[in-house]
């Protein structure tokens, strides 16, 4: 069949090749097993990248980036290259990426696994069943706004400044992600600013409700204060499907959501950009956690984040909806069956290597094969 | 004795009168139990103020309050104030009272009472014995930063602008409030913010860690992301001591915490601003909850939040630190007793009215007071 879908593995640093190593495995399956076919092409960044050209990603693998259909990426850093100028750290690796590529729109589900609901530390009933995503913007606000510095104003006073700006676009384009992902999920989108004290907030209000009564009537829409949300999150989390907001807000209230679910460590996340004239969205798919320096080349480390951040590729980047389904189940069914790495171990359950992790979860992607 | 002990008493909307009319009780008790007298006022702020003068609240109230030891507020606002212009509403009394006091540290304990321990979403031995301490500024910050607003940008296109701004001296005098409430408790101060991605953020931490080795030493300074504390809330809460954050991070990691100890309708708030030439540090207490006419009138309103306000009020303005463990004791021991007024009430426990609620403090303070 005929190859045309194209994936660039970026590894990265730390446990990131062993996890990558994992997801070529399922890879490689699906393409034995199903339908499919993918060019994959893989390449460096951030400390990796420093050592082979003294910088954390080159021109060439942006390139590469801008011209793939995802972009897959394992983890970056490490306290080999903690000493290095700023400009030049693992980091900006992906800082870079995110930028050129304008990956705007952040989708971090939080979704609670049945086989670790007592990793939580919210009562299991409260959690148990829990799938929310989140859409946090990701290339504007306060983080990036202008003017911002520090400013010496005499007789040793400075006063520090950063500007929280959103245009109607960037606004508009970030909602329609949002809405997009509600029609295939449960439909309800809840909006979250601070419209009562902040006016960037209540021009983010007024677009999202635009678009959503505009191009979006079958959604149901729901608008809730940053603060409010946080306290809603921790007091009821199952009451969300899809919440959109801003790069502050998203920063808290995404990672709020995570910590929830008890399974920080296991989730995956998407950063999208733009769809081109192509109909092809730009996209880059990570784990949340990080690159784990010091567990990294020892077969430990748990591949499930990044294999499920692989599965958010399928579904968002392939359209291959009923893929991701099936990496997504055999996750949930190797847990089920009380395989655990060191990370996720406790007592009565089986602990796994990160290839043995992988051996499960291909023995699973076979039995739901048949 | 010498009367030098003053307090103005706003009791505000909705359930705030019953509320107060049990703290005026326990004032009396005080009076009747302690070596100490209380010169108390007792005048108009939100809706009630603008029935009688058209206003939220009038200069004398203003002035009033700048000249007492400390206002004790119940709360504001209702359904039939609600169409008022925005710049005469119930909750600008609220705001005036503040902005004029300059009333720049909000103290926002977040305490889980034992006997309310399963109310938490939380599993309980995470939150059993919790007693968090938030200072959040109040005055400063992206909630009033110059410029800001909405912006036509021809086309179609709007920007909305708010601006994050702190001056060190802005920062320092709510870290030295942080620093002494970390002396009378744990000696722990967590100081939060986003000095990876704000330049306000750096200018936060630099000035919270000089204050700190300079005229803190003894006390343990700590740093933490505000997305990583909102984690670490949910995670672990017991870790903190005392938090000290901006306003807006302080907005949502003070709701967060509240949230977490299951009692929200129970928690009390202080705000306050400089020391005076007398020494007088000028001082606002209210509880977190609000004003619930939906219920009010009715005698069965909670009055703990207000009681345990006036239990802040004597710590922090009078200097009166046992008698507040007296009231603070006396609310444990009724809860632990099984007495609830109706939004705390659960299966086996015995539901009261505001005014028995009242009954049942001062029958414990007069046990604890012998
Ligand atoms: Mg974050
Ligand atoms: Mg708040």
């Amino acid at each position: 069949m005929a190859s045309n879908k194209s994936l660039l593995i970026l590894p990265g640093d730390g446990i990131g090749p062993e996890a990558m190593g994992e997801v070529r495995r399922i890879v490689n399956w699906m393409e034995d097993n199903r339908a499919v076919s993918f060019d994959v092409d893989e390449d460096l960044v951030g400390g990796s990248s420093i050592d082979k050209h003294g910088i954390p990603v080159t021109d060439e693998v942006v390139e590469k980036a801008q011209n793939v259909d995802a972009v897959l990426l394992g983890a970056v850093g490490g306290p080999k290259w903690d000493n290095l100028d700023f400009s030049i750290k693992p980091e900006r690796g992906l800082l870079r990426l995110r930028k050129d590529l304008e990956l705007f729109a952040n989708l971090r589900p939080a979704v609670c696994f049945d086989a670790l609901v007592d990793a939580s530390s919210l009562k299991p009933e409260l959690v148990s069943g829990l799938d929310i995503m989140i859409v946090r913007e990701l290339t504007g606000g306060v983080y990036f706004g202008e003017p911002r510095g520090i400013e010496d104003l005499g007789n040793g006073v400075r006063r520090g400044v950063n500007t929280q700006v959103y245009t109607t676009p960037e606004i508009q384009r970030v909602a329609r992600v949002a809405f997009e992902l509600a029609k295939k999920r449960n439909n309800r989108v809840c909006s979250s600013e601070k419209a009562n004290v902040m006016e960037s907030g209540v021009l983010w209000r007024e677009e999202v409700t635009k678009i959503g009564e505009t191009e979006f009537p079958e959604v149901e829409l729901s608008h809730m204060y940053a603060d409010a949300a946080a306290m809603e999150l921790v007091r009821k989390p199952k009451q969300f499907d899809v919440i959109v907001t801003d790069n502050l807000f998203g920063d808290i209230l995404s990672d709020c959501a995570a910590m929830l679910t008890g399974s920080l460590g296991m989730l995956p996340s998407a950063s999208l950009g733009d769809v081109d004239e192509t109909g092809r969205r730009k996209a880059l798919y990570e784990p949340v956690h990080g690159s784990a320096p010091d567990i990294a080349g020892q077969n430990i480390a748990n591949p499930i984040a990044t294999i499920l951040s692989y599965g958010m590729a399928l579904r968002y980047s392939f359209d291959m909806g009923e893929e991701a389904d099936l990496v997504e189940t055999a996750v949930q069914k190797v847990l089920a069956s009380g395989i655990r790495t060191g990370d996720i171990m406790s007592a009565g359950m089986t602990q796994v290597s990160t290839t043995e992790m992988g051996d499960a979860i291909i023995r699973e992607l076979d039995k739901a094969n048949g």
